[in-house]
């Protein structure tokens, strides 16, 4: 069998790794032998770190369109270019797999449209939680289930800024600079810290487990960037762990969501630190079930995307998961908790949230008056608010 | 597509349950109607909660060998008896679906070679923590890795058990009273608290994660019945905490075992509770990913029945899974680091580890002398503690 291989940055050289790595194992699988014979690469004359002879290198992808491959794995990354280039590849029929969340989030279900109607494979694993196989689990291993909620810590850079808020009581901009100099987060961070990265990503898991398309301008997301560390210190206190989580929930509407969080600390999501990403599934027969691991990395990505490649070359095509109905997202009815913080005394927090019928507990943290409330709706909670001076606002997911 | 359920006790009634709450959703991904036709019961003329209107209830599982049905689940448990009627339905070209981890960890392999010659599935996602998608994961996401370690708390009856001797400081003995309250326990509590339970789901992991047939009696378990509060709580100060896992490593050679450890606080499976079950998998590409659920119940282990089901229906056959070579289990040479209490006084032991050259940490606590190692093989440790008196000794497994 032979595939190739577009684009050789981390993931791409993390695949040949595994593929060299691991052949034994892969070819017992595949029963048959596996070969990389061509791979697109922008700059063919770089010095590489990884033995790319035998293979025909090339920055044309138009070497690659009509050679005599069974699949192609695109990691190169980029939307609109891509998309032109994995939807030529699909009219070939040629499988895709691809870890490419920034296009799929906005045109996988035109990208799926092409690829049944030429039927071939189109595998996107990798394009969630890197090497943490969820799209796989949600699609064969949880089908029996009505799924009502999935949640995620998708985003290593913030997960790793917010454990460093949390455990060391940084700053967010100390943690932010630390997950630079560690690798985590890119000189322009912005995708990651204000959400974009992860909202890709719940717009892929909610789309999966509610068969819905979901737009991606329909869910809003808000990042880190304005999380203060005085909130973090106060919520741990109390027994609150924060985390940046898209969050998907289908009961009569979907409701889907990136925001930062206050989980009670036993949470199992609570305890997802670091780098490390985590998706956390309900469905009506299973009940609460978490898949926890790397969300990105060379080796670790690769892992999802060379097991979608062996998928894709031995199993038959019975049509890519493609939902025909297009989402409705309502936000204003979704209940939560909330941690509030105010700058008013705690008479005026008391009577306004008493006059508004919400349950609440009140706390004095380092002078700040903080309120826990009960299950509120935002827009119940913003009447109720009208005439305060709230200084932080946070859903909280306790005991359920 | 016509289905027979073999035992119609907690997951056959949870099977039946979900295949009618979710049977739009099953039956779009079956693309036809799929009915459960036959229904092999102890007692027939027992009153159920269940609706079995239209089906055929027997006894006698004669009345289902050669009846129209294009798969079988068996969930009625029993060893060798459940053996010979699963043979039956798959010499008959029936796929069976299974839950029935006390027969696959004895002769797993002498079913799936008949399977095989049959050209018929044998699943068994359920047998392994219940709702908790492992055995899929393991042979379809994880599979272009090594696996080096699989390791789980998979008994949800032990860990309820240890998490109260944990959280709230109870003795062995009321924490299985509790549990046998509750519904966690049977009234013979032997299976679950002498790991014999957990010692069948090792053997079917370690199977698969390392493709060698393993011999259960190869493989050593030890139960918590011997647990003593005291050492529990010495270590949660310390910053440990003991789960009920069992564990398969694989380098050079394949260990395996059944055993309480201790995890520091901040690992992962330390922070599953009461009765939930999870696993956790380190591979050579992916790194380490862990999976959690619910390791019981009705509807919960159904989830995972059922979704084996749609994949019998579904999937052509290619050959179950089936190792070829024997595993020879050595366990001597694995190296842990250890907790350890003794009743002698501090010097004694600081220059008993000393002279066998085994750094450590000494606290007292309680007036207790408890040591913490550095790594050690079991010959190791044994020597060194000739002519000490120690009181307790379990494997910890903190920062590697």
């Amino acid at each position: 069998m032979k595939i190739a291989v577009l684009g050789m940055g981390t993931v791409g050289s993390g695949v040949v790794n595994v593929l060299n790595t691991n052949k034994n194992k892969i070819e017992s699988l595949l029963g048959e032998e596996v070969t990389v014979t061509h791979v697109l690469a922008k700059n063919i004359d770089k010095a590489r770190d990884i033995d790319l002879s035998g293979i025909q290198l090339t920055d044309k992808v138009e070497d690659i369109y009509e050679a005599d491959i069974d699949a192609v794995i695109e990691v190169m990354g980029g939307i609109d270019n891509t998309y032109e280039i994995i939807l030529q590849f699909l009219k070939n029929r040629i499988h895709v797999v691809t870890a490419n969340k920034d296009l799929l989030a906005e045109r996988i279900d035109d990208l799926v449209a092409v690829a049944n109607e030429n039927e071939v494979h189109l595998n996107y694993e990798a394009s969630v939680a890197g090497g943490v196989p969820i799209i796989k689990t949600i699609e064969n291993s949880l089908n029996a289930n009505q799924i009502s909620e999935v949640m995620g810590i998708l985003n290593g850079t913030t997960n790793y800024i917010l454990t460093k808020m949390t455990v060391d009581g940084w700053t967010y901009d100390d943690a932010l600079e630390d997950a630079k100099a560690k690798g985590y987060a890119e000189a322009d961070p912005t995708n990651d810290v204000e959400g974009i990265d992860a909202l890709r990503k719940i717009v892929l898991l909610s789309r999966l487990s509610f068969n819905k398309k979901v737009d991606i301008k329909d869910v809003p997301s808000i990042g880190i960037t304005k999380v203060e560390s005085e909130d973090i210190q106060i919520a741990k206190n109390l027994g609150y762990v924060m985390k940046l989580v898209g969050i998907g929930k289908y009961s009569d509407s979907l409701s889907a969501s990136v925001e930062p969080i206050f989980f009670k600390a036993d949470h199992q999501l609570a305890s997802v630190n670091y780098e490390k990403n985590a998706v956390y599934v309900i469905g009506n027969a299973v009940g609460e079930t978490m898949y926890y691991g790397p969300g990105a990395g060379s080796l670790e990505t690769a892992s999802a995307v060379v097991s979608d490649l062996i998928d894709v070359l031995t199993t038959p095509v019975k049509g890519n998961f493609a939902p025909s109905e297009k989402a409705v997202i309502q936000n204003e009815e979704v209940e939560y908790q909330y941690y509030l913080r105010f700058n008013n005394d705690e008479s005026a927090v008391k009577s306004a949230l008493n006059d508004a019928g919400i349950g609440h507990e009140l706390n004095n943290e380092n002078d700040n008056v903080v309120a826990i409330t009960e299950k509120v709706n935002k827009n119940q909670l913003d009447e109720a608010l009208v005439g305060l001076e709230t200084a932080a606002r946070y859903p909280v997911i306790g005991d359920e």
